[in-house]
Protein backbone atom coordinates (compact mmCIF):
# COMPACT_ATOMS: atom_id res chain seq x y z
CA UNK A 1 0.00 0.00 0.00
CA UNK A 2 2.51 2.53 -1.35
CA UNK A 3 1.51 6.68 -1.50
CA UNK A 4 1.45 8.22 -4.51
CA UNK A 5 3.24 11.78 -4.90
CA UNK A 6 3.17 14.00 -7.87
CA UNK A 7 5.88 16.71 -7.51
CA UNK A 8 5.94 19.85 -10.41
CA UNK A 9 8.17 21.11 -12.49
CA UNK A 10 8.41 23.82 -14.96
CA UNK A 11 11.56 25.48 -16.83
CA UNK A 12 12.60 27.81 -13.74
CA UNK A 13 12.10 25.49 -11.09
CA UNK A 14 14.75 25.94 -8.25
CA UNK A 15 16.86 22.69 -8.71
CA UNK A 16 17.84 21.43 -4.99
CA UNK A 17 13.68 22.30 -4.25
CA UNK A 18 12.46 19.98 -7.16
CA UNK A 19 15.17 16.97 -6.86
CA UNK A 20 15.06 16.77 -2.91
CA UNK A 21 11.22 15.73 -2.41
CA UNK A 22 11.58 13.36 -5.00
CA UNK A 23 14.42 11.87 -3.77
CA UNK A 24 13.59 12.21 -0.15
CA UNK A 25 9.98 10.91 -0.78
CA UNK A 26 11.42 7.70 -3.18
CA UNK A 27 13.79 7.17 0.03
CA UNK A 28 10.39 6.64 2.14
CA UNK A 29 9.09 4.05 -0.06
CA UNK A 30 6.38 6.30 -1.53
CA UNK A 31 5.81 6.37 -5.71
CA UNK A 32 6.70 9.87 -6.90
CA UNK A 33 5.96 11.08 -10.03
CA UNK A 34 8.18 14.29 -11.72
CA UNK A 35 5.48 15.82 -14.01
CA UNK A 36 6.47 19.06 -16.07
CA UNK A 37 3.35 21.15 -16.32
CA UNK A 38 4.10 21.93 -19.98
CA UNK A 39 4.73 18.46 -20.89
CA UNK A 40 7.18 16.01 -21.03
CA UNK A 41 10.13 17.17 -22.32
CA UNK A 42 13.74 17.99 -20.66
CA UNK A 43 13.40 20.96 -18.07
CA UNK A 44 16.02 23.28 -17.52
CA UNK A 45 15.79 24.53 -13.74
CA UNK A 46 16.78 28.13 -12.39
CA UNK A 47 20.53 27.18 -11.83
CA UNK A 48 20.31 25.06 -15.35
CA UNK A 49 20.28 21.84 -14.07
CA UNK A 50 18.60 19.57 -16.51
CA UNK A 51 15.95 17.39 -15.47
CA UNK A 52 13.93 14.90 -17.58
CA UNK A 53 10.57 14.85 -15.97
CA UNK A 54 8.51 11.58 -15.39
CA UNK A 55 5.80 12.56 -17.23
CA UNK A 56 3.60 15.40 -18.69
CA UNK A 57 1.08 17.09 -15.97
CA UNK A 58 -1.64 16.99 -19.27
CA UNK A 59 -1.60 13.31 -19.30
CA UNK A 60 -1.67 12.58 -15.46
CA UNK A 61 -5.29 11.97 -13.31
CA UNK A 62 -5.18 13.68 -9.99
CA UNK A 63 -7.26 11.30 -8.59
CA UNK A 64 -4.44 8.66 -9.03
CA UNK A 65 -2.34 11.35 -6.23
CA UNK A 66 -2.17 11.34 -2.46
CA UNK A 67 0.29 14.54 -2.41
CA UNK A 68 1.26 16.98 -4.37
CA UNK A 69 4.41 19.03 -4.18
CA UNK A 70 4.99 22.41 -6.05
CA UNK A 71 8.68 23.19 -5.56
CA UNK A 72 9.60 27.10 -5.56
CA UNK A 73 11.85 29.16 -8.14
CA UNK A 74 10.44 32.42 -9.26
CA UNK A 75 9.73 31.74 -12.98
CA UNK A 76 8.76 28.05 -12.52
CA UNK A 77 6.12 29.82 -10.02
CA UNK A 78 5.09 32.18 -12.07
CA UNK A 79 4.37 29.67 -15.12
CA UNK A 80 2.28 27.94 -12.34
CA UNK A 81 0.38 30.67 -11.72
CA UNK A 82 -0.38 31.48 -15.29
CA UNK A 83 -1.58 27.44 -15.35
CA UNK A 84 -4.55 26.36 -15.75
CA UNK A 85 -3.65 22.67 -15.38
CA UNK A 86 -1.71 23.26 -12.08
CA UNK A 87 -4.91 25.25 -10.48
CA UNK A 88 -7.29 22.24 -11.39
CA UNK A 89 -4.75 19.78 -9.69
CA UNK A 90 -4.77 22.10 -6.92
CA UNK A 91 -8.32 22.80 -6.26
CA UNK A 92 -9.13 18.58 -6.32
CA UNK A 93 -6.29 18.10 -3.87
CA UNK A 94 -7.90 20.92 -1.52
CA UNK A 95 -11.56 19.68 -2.60
CA UNK A 96 -10.64 15.98 -1.26
CA UNK A 97 -8.25 17.33 1.54
CA UNK A 98 -5.05 15.66 0.26
CA UNK A 99 -1.94 16.60 1.18
CA UNK A 100 -0.89 20.07 -0.33
CA UNK A 101 2.95 20.69 -0.14
CA UNK A 102 5.12 24.03 -1.12
CA UNK A 103 8.28 25.77 -1.07
CA UNK A 104 9.66 29.15 -0.96
CA UNK A 105 8.29 31.35 -3.75
CA UNK A 106 5.48 28.88 -4.80
CA UNK A 107 3.35 29.25 -1.54
CA UNK A 108 2.29 32.22 -4.28
CA UNK A 109 1.31 29.75 -6.36
CA UNK A 110 -1.30 28.55 -3.80
CA UNK A 111 -2.54 32.16 -3.35
CA UNK A 112 -2.91 32.71 -7.19
CA UNK A 113 -5.06 29.61 -7.47
CA UNK A 114 -7.42 30.36 -4.42
CA UNK A 115 -5.85 27.22 -2.30
CA UNK A 116 -6.40 26.54 1.49
CA UNK A 117 -6.75 31.04 2.26
CA UNK A 118 -6.55 31.77 6.02
CA UNK A 119 -4.53 29.08 6.42
CA UNK A 120 -1.01 29.12 8.63
CA UNK A 121 1.56 29.18 6.04
CA UNK A 122 4.90 30.48 5.23
CA UNK A 123 7.44 30.97 1.77
CA UNK A 124 10.63 32.75 1.12
CA UNK A 125 10.80 35.47 3.16
CA UNK A 126 10.73 37.87 0.62
CA UNK A 127 7.06 36.94 -0.09
CA UNK A 128 5.89 37.80 3.04
CA UNK A 129 4.24 41.08 1.85
CA UNK A 130 2.28 39.60 -0.95
CA UNK A 131 0.77 36.54 1.58
CA UNK A 132 0.50 37.70 4.96
CA UNK A 133 -2.99 39.15 3.47
CA UNK A 134 -4.51 35.86 2.56
CA UNK A 135 -2.98 33.63 5.35
CA UNK A 136 -1.85 33.57 8.64
CA UNK A 137 2.01 33.87 7.95
CA UNK A 138 4.37 32.22 10.15
CA UNK A 139 7.83 34.06 10.10
CA UNK A 140 9.49 32.01 12.70
CA UNK A 141 9.15 28.64 11.69
CA UNK A 142 11.11 27.05 8.72
CA UNK A 143 8.38 24.62 7.73
CA UNK A 144 4.27 24.64 9.04
CA UNK A 145 1.93 22.30 8.41
CA UNK A 146 -1.45 23.34 9.08
CA UNK A 147 -3.74 20.43 9.00
CA UNK A 148 -3.10 18.76 5.02
CA UNK A 149 -0.80 21.89 3.93
CA UNK A 150 2.77 21.92 4.50
CA UNK A 151 5.12 24.94 3.90
CA UNK A 152 8.26 25.86 4.15
CA UNK A 153 10.91 29.09 3.21
CA UNK A 154 13.89 28.11 0.45
CA UNK A 155 16.50 25.69 -0.93
CA UNK A 156 18.49 25.52 2.51
CA UNK A 157 14.67 24.11 4.40
CA UNK A 158 13.83 21.61 1.23
CA UNK A 159 15.11 18.38 3.50
CA UNK A 160 13.14 19.38 6.11
CA UNK A 161 10.09 20.40 4.10
CA UNK A 162 10.61 16.52 2.37
CA UNK A 163 10.87 14.81 5.98
CA UNK A 164 7.01 16.79 6.50
CA UNK A 165 6.02 15.24 4.07
CA UNK A 166 7.31 11.86 5.30
CA UNK A 167 6.19 12.42 8.81
CA UNK A 168 2.27 13.21 7.41
CA UNK A 169 2.07 10.14 5.31
CA UNK A 170 4.44 7.66 6.54
CA UNK A 171 4.49 9.39 10.17
CA UNK A 172 6.96 10.19 12.79
CA UNK A 173 9.14 7.13 12.92
CA UNK A 174 9.47 6.59 9.18
CA UNK A 175 10.62 10.64 8.98
CA UNK A 176 13.23 10.08 12.02
CA UNK A 177 14.52 7.17 10.71
CA UNK A 178 15.05 9.51 7.06
CA UNK A 179 16.55 12.28 9.15
CA UNK A 180 19.28 10.12 10.55
CA UNK A 181 20.48 7.75 7.58
CA UNK A 182 20.16 10.71 5.73
CA UNK A 183 22.17 12.77 8.30
CA UNK A 184 19.69 15.75 7.96
CA UNK A 185 20.05 18.39 10.49
CA UNK A 186 17.00 20.16 11.87
CA UNK A 187 16.87 23.27 13.88
CA UNK B 1 37.34 36.02 -13.27
CA UNK B 2 35.66 32.65 -13.14
CA UNK B 3 36.72 29.72 -11.18
CA UNK B 4 35.45 26.39 -12.68
CA UNK B 5 33.63 23.56 -11.54
CA UNK B 6 33.86 20.08 -12.96
CA UNK B 7 30.93 17.68 -10.89
CA UNK B 8 31.35 13.85 -11.87
CA UNK B 9 27.83 11.93 -12.64
CA UNK B 10 27.23 8.59 -13.20
CA UNK B 11 24.54 6.10 -13.22
CA UNK B 12 23.84 5.44 -9.35
CA UNK B 13 25.27 8.97 -8.28
CA UNK B 14 22.70 10.34 -5.44
CA UNK B 15 20.11 12.64 -6.75
CA UNK B 16 20.96 15.20 -3.84
CA UNK B 17 24.44 14.98 -3.43
CA UNK B 18 25.23 15.39 -7.39
CA UNK B 19 22.52 18.65 -8.35
CA UNK B 20 23.17 20.53 -4.81
CA UNK B 21 27.00 21.37 -5.42
CA UNK B 22 25.90 22.14 -9.26
CA UNK B 23 22.99 24.15 -8.02
CA UNK B 24 25.19 26.32 -4.97
CA UNK B 25 28.47 26.82 -7.11
CA UNK B 26 26.67 28.35 -9.81
CA UNK B 27 24.72 30.46 -7.18
CA UNK B 28 28.03 31.56 -6.21
CA UNK B 29 29.35 32.22 -9.76
CA UNK B 30 31.59 29.70 -10.83
CA UNK B 31 31.40 28.32 -14.19
CA UNK B 32 30.14 24.69 -13.47
CA UNK B 33 29.95 21.29 -15.53
CA UNK B 34 27.90 18.30 -14.96
CA UNK B 35 30.22 15.80 -16.85
CA UNK B 36 28.66 12.12 -17.59
CA UNK B 37 31.88 9.96 -16.59
CA UNK B 38 30.32 7.42 -19.06
CA UNK B 39 29.32 10.21 -21.71
CA UNK B 40 26.76 12.67 -22.04
CA UNK B 41 23.31 10.44 -22.17
CA UNK B 42 20.65 11.05 -19.69
CA UNK B 43 21.83 9.63 -16.40
CA UNK B 44 19.43 8.04 -14.01
CA UNK B 45 20.51 8.76 -10.47
CA UNK B 46 19.91 6.65 -7.38
CA UNK B 47 16.48 7.57 -6.47
CA UNK B 48 15.88 7.69 -10.04
CA UNK B 49 15.86 11.43 -10.91
CA UNK B 50 17.21 11.47 -14.75
CA UNK B 51 20.10 14.41 -15.56
CA UNK B 52 21.45 15.80 -18.46
CA UNK B 53 24.71 15.70 -18.14
CA UNK B 54 26.39 18.79 -19.47
CA UNK B 55 29.30 17.03 -21.55
CA UNK B 56 31.36 13.74 -21.52
CA UNK B 57 34.33 13.46 -19.37
CA UNK B 58 36.01 12.22 -22.23
CA UNK B 59 35.60 15.54 -23.85
CA UNK B 60 36.75 17.54 -21.38
CA UNK B 61 40.68 18.74 -20.27
CA UNK B 62 41.16 18.35 -16.47
CA UNK B 63 43.53 21.92 -16.95
CA UNK B 64 40.40 23.40 -17.94
CA UNK B 65 38.65 23.34 -14.05
CA UNK B 66 39.77 24.65 -10.58
CA UNK B 67 37.55 22.14 -8.44
CA UNK B 68 36.49 18.60 -9.12
CA UNK B 69 33.38 17.61 -7.04
CA UNK B 70 32.52 14.03 -7.03
CA UNK B 71 29.02 13.26 -5.18
CA UNK B 72 28.23 10.26 -3.41
CA UNK B 73 25.56 7.46 -4.19
CA UNK B 74 26.67 3.52 -3.68
CA UNK B 75 26.73 2.37 -7.59
CA UNK B 76 28.12 6.12 -8.95
CA UNK B 77 31.11 5.92 -6.49
CA UNK B 78 31.88 2.38 -7.40
CA UNK B 79 31.40 3.08 -11.45
CA UNK B 80 34.21 6.18 -10.85
CA UNK B 81 36.29 3.56 -8.31
CA UNK B 82 36.39 1.24 -11.89
CA UNK B 83 36.86 4.53 -14.42
CA UNK B 84 40.41 4.89 -15.61
CA UNK B 85 39.20 8.05 -16.60
CA UNK B 86 38.34 9.60 -13.13
CA UNK B 87 41.52 8.65 -12.01
CA UNK B 88 43.19 10.44 -14.71
CA UNK B 89 41.50 13.30 -13.76
CA UNK B 90 41.47 13.35 -9.93
CA UNK B 91 45.73 12.84 -10.66
CA UNK B 92 45.78 15.95 -12.14
CA UNK B 93 43.77 17.64 -9.75
CA UNK B 94 45.87 16.36 -6.65
CA UNK B 95 49.35 17.19 -9.00
CA UNK B 96 48.08 20.79 -9.45
CA UNK B 97 46.83 21.41 -6.16
CA UNK B 98 43.44 22.21 -7.07
CA UNK B 99 40.58 21.47 -5.06
CA UNK B 100 39.00 18.04 -4.65
CA UNK B 101 35.92 17.64 -3.26
CA UNK B 102 34.07 14.31 -2.41
CA UNK B 103 30.66 13.50 -0.25
CA UNK B 104 29.78 10.49 1.10
CA UNK B 105 30.61 7.02 -0.83
CA UNK B 106 32.50 9.03 -3.03
CA UNK B 107 35.80 9.44 -0.28
CA UNK B 108 36.65 5.44 -1.18
CA UNK B 109 36.58 6.29 -4.83
CA UNK B 110 39.78 8.74 -3.67
CA UNK B 111 41.14 6.04 -1.97
CA UNK B 112 40.51 3.47 -4.75
CA UNK B 113 42.62 5.85 -7.11
CA UNK B 114 45.07 6.57 -4.01
CA UNK B 115 44.50 10.37 -4.06
CA UNK B 116 45.58 12.18 -0.86
CA UNK B 117 46.16 9.27 1.13
CA UNK B 118 47.11 10.01 4.60
CA UNK B 119 45.03 13.74 4.61
CA UNK B 120 42.11 14.26 7.05
CA UNK B 121 39.10 12.99 5.58
CA UNK B 122 35.19 12.22 6.18
CA UNK B 123 32.49 10.62 4.70
CA UNK B 124 29.41 8.08 4.99
CA UNK B 125 29.54 6.78 8.23
CA UNK B 126 29.63 3.25 6.97
CA UNK B 127 32.97 3.42 5.15
CA UNK B 128 34.65 4.52 8.04
CA UNK B 129 36.25 0.89 8.21
CA UNK B 130 37.54 1.15 4.31
CA UNK B 131 38.90 4.66 4.89
CA UNK B 132 40.59 4.59 8.70
CA UNK B 133 43.44 2.93 7.88
CA UNK B 134 44.48 5.08 4.59
CA UNK B 135 43.67 8.33 6.01
CA UNK B 136 43.01 10.30 9.13
CA UNK B 137 39.35 10.09 9.56
CA UNK B 138 37.07 12.72 11.37
CA UNK B 139 34.01 11.17 12.61
CA UNK B 140 33.29 14.45 14.38
CA UNK B 141 32.72 17.04 11.55
CA UNK B 142 30.17 17.23 9.14
CA UNK B 143 32.51 18.39 6.83
CA UNK B 144 36.26 18.49 6.93
CA UNK B 145 38.71 20.48 5.01
CA UNK B 146 42.23 19.53 4.72
CA UNK B 147 44.28 22.00 2.42
CA UNK B 148 42.58 21.95 -1.19
CA UNK B 149 41.32 18.28 0.04
CA UNK B 150 37.26 18.90 0.76
CA UNK B 151 35.02 15.82 1.93
CA UNK B 152 31.71 15.41 4.00
CA UNK B 153 29.13 12.86 5.10
CA UNK B 154 25.61 12.51 2.98
CA UNK B 155 22.93 13.82 1.17
CA UNK B 156 21.99 15.83 4.78
CA UNK B 157 25.58 17.47 4.52
CA UNK B 158 25.28 18.31 0.56
CA UNK B 159 24.54 22.51 0.87
CA UNK B 160 27.11 22.56 4.23
CA UNK B 161 29.39 20.81 2.13
CA UNK B 162 28.93 23.13 -1.32
CA UNK B 163 29.05 26.18 1.07
CA UNK B 164 32.62 24.64 1.84
CA UNK B 165 33.58 24.54 -1.62
CA UNK B 166 32.55 27.87 -1.73
CA UNK B 167 34.30 29.38 0.93
CA UNK B 168 37.24 27.77 -0.39
CA UNK B 169 37.46 29.32 -3.78
CA UNK B 170 35.44 32.43 -3.51
CA UNK B 171 35.94 32.89 0.47
CA UNK B 172 34.11 33.11 3.68
CA UNK B 173 31.68 36.54 3.06
CA UNK B 174 30.53 34.67 -0.16
CA UNK B 175 29.74 31.75 1.81
CA UNK B 176 27.88 33.38 3.87
CA UNK B 177 26.27 35.52 2.01
CA UNK B 178 24.46 32.47 0.36
CA UNK B 179 24.05 30.35 3.20
CA UNK B 180 22.24 33.36 4.57
CA UNK B 181 20.12 33.70 1.22
CA UNK B 182 19.49 30.03 0.58
CA UNK B 183 18.81 29.77 4.64
CA UNK B 184 21.19 27.13 5.54
CA UNK B 185 21.36 25.63 8.83
CA UNK B 186 24.30 25.06 9.49
CA UNK B 187 25.74 23.00 12.60
CU1 LIG C 1 25.41 8.94 -0.37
Amino acid sequence: DMSTALVLVAAGSEDIETVTPVDVLRRAGLHVTLAGIHGSDIVECSNKTKLVPDASLSDLDPAAFDIIVVPGGLKGATAMKASPLVGTFLKHFEAQNKVIAALCASTTVLLAHDIKKGARVTSYPSFKGDLEAHYSYDDASRVVVDGNLITSRGPGTALEFSLAIVEATKGKDAADKLQAGMLVLKA
